[in-house]
């Protein structure tokens, strides 16, 4: 029996339909628990994040347990991956916390965007409604499984989970009770799914699997995005690069804009939202004092020709088109906002890009003009979060043009329906 | 010279780069153009729209002298693919007033469609602006030149048009007048360009332009369909299918229940909103009289065991999921709502699907159940339409879940962006 078993499992591994049968199978049980999700009032679904975010209280030894394993497993990586990895009780607690401020949030399921009454009577409304099933793909975060489920599952979503190989055993013990907590409350226990391997062909699966899948959010650096987005045939939200851009202008106050570039570069130098690129107005006085205020603070500045003559490194052409994430930036001086327009276009990530400037006339036109998720004036780029903006949380930003820019929250993970009310109407 | 440039022609049509490279220069000039675009009020869109409506207007001769070409090279094509590619003085000027009907709707570019201060005092909105770049891939229809490209240059959007060969001298004279109205008004020619070429090999082109096209609508048949979904990189609003469904419940008056299923299957067969299965509830006393009278209009019946039972033709498995867009209707009886819900699932393609219901109850949960783009109570499906809906026009209707669903008219050709407009504001 155990021989039989064992060979088994060789000939599914060795098989290369079985991580397509997999995901098929995961996504039909999802579509299922989807339509029951949909069916189920705001307040059942808040209860049963809030049964999850119990269980995950109540497991959080056995969720240590499990991540001892994987840090034991992971001794070979970097101290920073061992971080991202590593959960504590304070963090297993965060988790869970997380998950019961979602339960938190307003639901927009079954909230009408418009309606109106057609002049033959019919009365018609679009409703949201959840989008289906949505795949999330990430990498060494544990947290992720339930920061992310809990985001689908309030929407109405069910959700397929696809954590990296380094997280696994973490990410089975969260997911386990997770999931156990949906099923307390009389959620279906497939609103939350997770793919039971770490064969990589089972992302490539969950990427070609259209109409099983409905969306797939991607969560990692920019290699895991940069295949997810390549690989897709289901949509995809999600941001491969921030190349953000302060912009200086001429008429800005010097003490707001080194407040605004100190803190876009230099508050968090990791996150997507982080500055890059640094464009000051050649008009604007003080340039020197603020390139020199930022490599004070610890930043290198890689310059073109008008900032390595005030004393900095050189930038190469590919630093205009880098995101560092690191206490780096590229430094240009450019022709006031057209200059500034025009570098943005051929250099930008269409993310976040922001304007420091005292003319409203300036900033009006960066705002308008600047073909990004998230553009700012007299702000720093580090507020690109959704929690920031009031969203409460985000399962992401995205920085394509459909759907959902910028912060996705919950009505991101929404759709809309049309739905009419005659008596009778017909075409005639 | 002469010589040199046959030559040419002939390496470029023989170059399988080519058509690549033509999509990325009609593309790059849209770029250039939505830019413009998305910077001018609504009054300029306008004026620009009804410049190109007067020129179509004006060059309707030679309109109509293009489609005579047209026409002579479409003698082998059907009676009905030559009637859709006919023009004569009415259609031209009917195309004319569409165009100046879209530059009379409301105007989406701008509108706002949330805002807060966060607690920081920055102040965030989120404001819908054009989507950029859309290619409108379309058959033998010319009239579709004229009435995509207003809808997407209303919205904001540069349009790269790829119409079929069959249409090609229309295509080109309507494209030429109306490129030429909008230039008159100042709007940038390339805001509305055509593909001049009728290789097909463009098409893949446009379908894999992914970041240089930002959206690809298809309009035509199912086959042209199939293919740009199957192919493209592109994200695309479309639906394959109208598989619509009326379940007359039990609950139903009879004479309502006759006049919606007549109508959603006889006044216009062969659009996409039309009825190709009706299912009945087993506790309709009136379902052989129902199922008599659609046949009396000259449908034919292919039906279940009980509907043969009444003296009908028998369907077989296939006709629950094909879409005839002819009088022919697959007719089943069901076992109440709950029989209609499972067919509707495993049958249904997401489009428009109608209750006829007197009792509420079984009505609501009809609507919130049935996962399709439209679901309409005691209405015909015939009503899925732009028009109908109040949209002033459409672009198409969409059956996926993401950014548009239904009828899509301007507000489903734009995005939005988040705009924050602070004081200093700092993360800290």
């Amino acid at each position: 029996m155990t021989h039989a078993l064992t060979r088994d499992s060789v000939a599914h591994m060795l098989d290369p339909q079985a991580p397509a049968a997999l995901v098929a199978t995961l996504a039909a049980d999802a579509r299922r628990a989807s339509q029951r999700l949909s069916r189920l009032s705001t307040e059942e679904r808040r209860a049963g994040l809030r049964a999850a975010a119990a269980a995950i209280r109540a497991e959080a030894d056995a969720i240590l347990a499990a991540n001892a394993v994987d840090l034991e497993r992971a001794e070979g990586l970097s101290p920073a991956l061992r971080d991202r990895l590593r959960l504590d009780g304070a963090r297993v607690a965060a988790m869970a916390d997380g998950v019961d401020a979602v339960a938190g949030l307003a639901d927009p399921v079954g909230q009408v965007i418009d309606e109106s009454v057609r002049p033959n009577g019919l009365a018609l409304s679009r409703v949201r409604v959840p989008i289906g099933v949505i795949g999330i793909i990430y990498e060494s975060r544990p947290n992720v499984t339930a920061d992310a489920a809990a985001l689908c599952v309030m929407a109405g979503n069910a959700v397929i989970l696809r954590g990296g190989s380094e997280a696994a055993e973490s990410n089975a013990a969260i997911h386990r009770a997770f999931a156990a907590g949906l099923e307390a409350a009389g959620l279906p226990a497939a609103a939350a799914q997770r793919v039971p391997t770490t064969d990589r062909a089972a992302v490539g699966a969950m990427l070609q699997a259209e109409g099983a899948i409905d969306l797939i959010v991607p969560r990692g650096g920019k290699s895991l995005v940069a295949r997810v987005q390549a690989e897709a045939r289901v949509p995809v939200l999600a941001h491969l690069d921030g190349i953000n851009h302060v912009y200086v202008d001429g008429s800005a106050d010097p003490a707001m804009a080194e407040q605004v570039v100190l803190d876009a570069k230099m508050r968090r130098t990791g996150i997507c939202g982080a500055m890059e690129t640094l464009l000051i107005d050649r008009a604007y006085a003080h340039a020197p004092a603020l390139v020199a205020a930022l490599a004070a603070r610890g930043c290198a500045i890689r310059g073109d020709a008008a900032v390595q003559a005030m004393g900095h490194a050189a930038a190469e052409e590919v630093d205009w088109d880098t995101e560092y994430l690191d206490a780096i930036a590229a430094v240009a001086l450019v022709d006031g906002l057209d200059g500034a327009l025009v570098h943005i276009a051929r250099h930008g990530s269409h993310h976040t890009d922001a304007i420091v400037a005292a003319d409203p006339a300036i900033a009006e036109r960066f705002l308008a003009e600047v073909d990004s998720a998230i553009v700012l004036w007299n702000a720093s780029t580090q507020f690109a979060d959704g929690g920031e903006f009031g969203l409460g949380a985000e399962i992401g930003i995205a920085t394509g043009r459909l759907h959902a820019r910028g912060p996705v929250a919950l009505e991101g993970l929404t759709t809309y329906k049309w739905i009419g009310r005659g008596t009778g109407q017909v075409r005639g």
